[in-house]
C-alpha cells in the first residue's frame, strides 16, 4: 500500500506541473476564467484516474509523456464534472476536497464557464499535434473520451442521478447510473493506454473487466462512506443521501450486502488482471485502496 | 438575396436530418437528456454558421458529407453556448429563437447537462472514424475547434462579457470580447473547410479577413438590433443592454458611428474574398444579409 501512496503522490506532482503549463494565466480581465479553472484542477484530489492511466501505461510500455497528456485531459473532464455537479442547480455543494466549491469561491456563472472551458481544453490536449502518437490513435482516444463523457456516458449517468432525486430507481437503474456516471471515466482511465499502444484483445478484455469492477466498487464504497465516513477526511458534506431519501446501493441492498458485493468485485477485479503478472502489483493495491479508503 | 435564403433553408433541412441521426433517443429514463439536447438543436435558428461551412466547403471543393459533419459539430458547440448563456446565473433569458429557453422548458440542471453533452458530442462527431477525412486533418479540426470554443476563444469572451456587466470596458476590450465570443466560432466556420482541403495560404488569409470582419459586423448589428429591433422577429427580449447599462459598441461609439463601421467592415469583407471570383456570390450576399438583418 505504501508503494501505491508514493505513486499517487508522484502522479499528483506530475499532473500539477502539466496543468500549470497548459493553463498559463493570460493577460486581460478574462484571466479570471483561467484562475477559476486552475483553482479546481491544481492540487485537487487524489488524481486516482490519472494514477490509473500512468500505471496501466507503464505496464503496457506507453511513453510516460503520452500517458501524462492523456491523464491531463481526463482529469480536466473529471474536474469539470465535479464543478458542474456542485452547482446550486445540481447537488448544491459548498465544500469539495476540503475547500469551497468553485461557485462559492468565484461565482456561479464563472463556475459554469470554468467547467465548460476545462471540458473543451481536454480535447485540445488530446488533439495536440505535439503529442507523440499517431493521428489515427489520437482520434480514437478523442472519440472514446467523448463517448465516455457524453450523453451515453457520464452526462447520461448524471441525468439519471438527478431523476433519482425525485423518483426511486431500481437496482438495475442504479447500476446503470453508476456504470455511466463513475464507471465510464474509470473505463477510459484503464483502457485509454491500451488503445494508445494497440494492446491485444485479451489484455483489453481483462482491463475492461477490471475497470467495470472498480467502477462499481468505487460507488459502493462512496455510498458506505456517505453513512460511515468522516467529514473532515472526506472534505465534503456527508449524509446527504439519507436526508434526501435517494435510492443508493445501500437503500436497495442494505449495508452488509453492499459491503459483501464490493468485496467480491474486488476479488474478481484482481483475478481479471492476473494475466499481467507481477507488473500489475499497483493495480492490485488499487483495489484494496478503494475498498479500504476513508476518503 | 433569394439565393442566400434558399441556401439557408437547404442547410437547415440537412442539419436537422444530421442531428436527428446523431441524437437518437435512447431507452431508459436518461432519455430526458437527449430530449433536451434535441429541443435546442433541431429546427433552432438560422444555422448561419453551418451555412458558412457548407458554402465555403462548396467553393473549395470539400465533400458535402464532410462539410455537413463539420457543420453539425460546430452547431452543437454554438447551441451549447446559447443554452449556458441563457441560464439564470448568466444572462437569465427566458425566450430564445421564439420559444422558451432550455432551462425554462426543462429545468436548470437538465439545461446545464444538455449543454455539456452537446459540447462533448461535437468532438465525438469530429473524431468519428467514418468521416472521410485524414486522421491528421481531423485532429487539426478538433484542435482548431477546441481553441476557438475554449478559454482563449468563446469561453474567454463570455467571461469578459460577464465582467462587462459589472464594470465598464474599453473599446479595445469590447472588440476583444466580441472577437472571442462571437468571432472565434465564425472564424472556425469559415476556415475549417480550408483546413479540411488544405487550401493555400493566400486563400486562408483571405477567408481569415472575411471571417474577422463578419464577426465584428455581426456583433455591431446585434447591438443595433437590441435598440431598434422587433422582439417578435428576434424571438427574444430586447433592450437588455440599455437597462443593464452595459458597454457596447453603441455606448462607446454611438449609433451612427457603429452603423458606419459595420458598413465599412462589410465592404472590406467583400473585397477580401474577391480572389474567389464568381463562386463567392453567396458569401458576398451573406455580408449584406448580416448588415440588413432584422433578426
Amino acid at each position: 500500500m505504501q508503494l501505491l501512496k508514493d505513486k499517487l503522490t508522484e502522479v499528483r506532482v506530475l499532473l500539477d506541473a502539466s496543468f500549470d503549463k497548459k493553463l498559463a494565466l493570460p493577460e486581460g480581465k478574462e484571466k479570471r476564467l483561467v484562475e477559476a479553472m486552475r483553482y479546481s484542477v491544481i492540487g485537487g484530489g487524489k488524481a486516482f484516474r490519472a494514477f490509473l492511466v500512468l500505471t496501466v501505461g507503464e505496464i503496457l510500455g506507453l511513453k510516460k509523456e503520452v500517458a501524462l497528456q492523456i491523464a491531463t485531459a481526463l482529469e480536466m473532464v473529471h474536474t469539470y464534472s465535479l464543478i458542474h455537479d456542485d452547482l446550486p442547480a445540481m447537488d448544491n455543494d459548498t465544500m469539495r476536497r476540503g475547500k469551497p466549491t468553485n461557485h462559492i469561491q468565484f461565482d456561479e456563472a464563472t463556475a459554469i464557464l470554468a467547467g465548460d472551458a476545462l471540458l473543451t481544453n481536454a480535447f485540445e490536449v488530446l488533439s495536440d499535434p505535439e503529442m507523440e502518437l499517431d493521428a489515427e490513435v489520437r482520434c480514437q482516444l478523442i472519440n472514446f473520451l467523448a463517448q465516455m463523457a457524453g450523453k451515453s456516458g457520464m452526462c447520461g449517468g448524471q441525468m439519471l442521478d438527478l431523476i433519482g432525486e425525485k423518483e426511486s430507481l431500481s437496482l438495475e437503474e442504479i447500476t446503470r447510473l453508476q456504470t455511466k456516471k463513475t464507471g465510464a471515466l474509470l473505463r477510459f482511465s484503464v483502457l485509454a493506454p491500451a488503445v494508445a499502444v494497440k494492446a491485444n484483445e485479451t489484455i483489453q478484455k481483462a482491463l475492461e473487466k477490471y475497470a467495470a469492477n472498480i467502477g462499481l466498487m468505487f460507488q459502493m464504497t462512496d455510498d458506505i462512506l456517505d453513512i460511515e465516513g468522516d467529514e473532515k477526511l472526506m472534505g465534503k458534506t456527508l449524509g446527504k443521501d439519507k436526508t434526501e431519501t435517494k435510492s443508493t446501493f445501500i437503500t436497495l441492498l442494505g449495508l452488509e450486502e453492499t459491503r459483501q458485493r464490493a468485496y467480491q468485485l474486488c476479488n474478481e477485479a484482481k483475478e481479471a488482471i492476473s494475466l499481467l503478472g507481477e507488473k500489475a502489483t499497483l493495480l492490485l493495491s488499487a483495489c484494496d485502496f478503494i475498498l479500504e479508503r476513508k476518503n
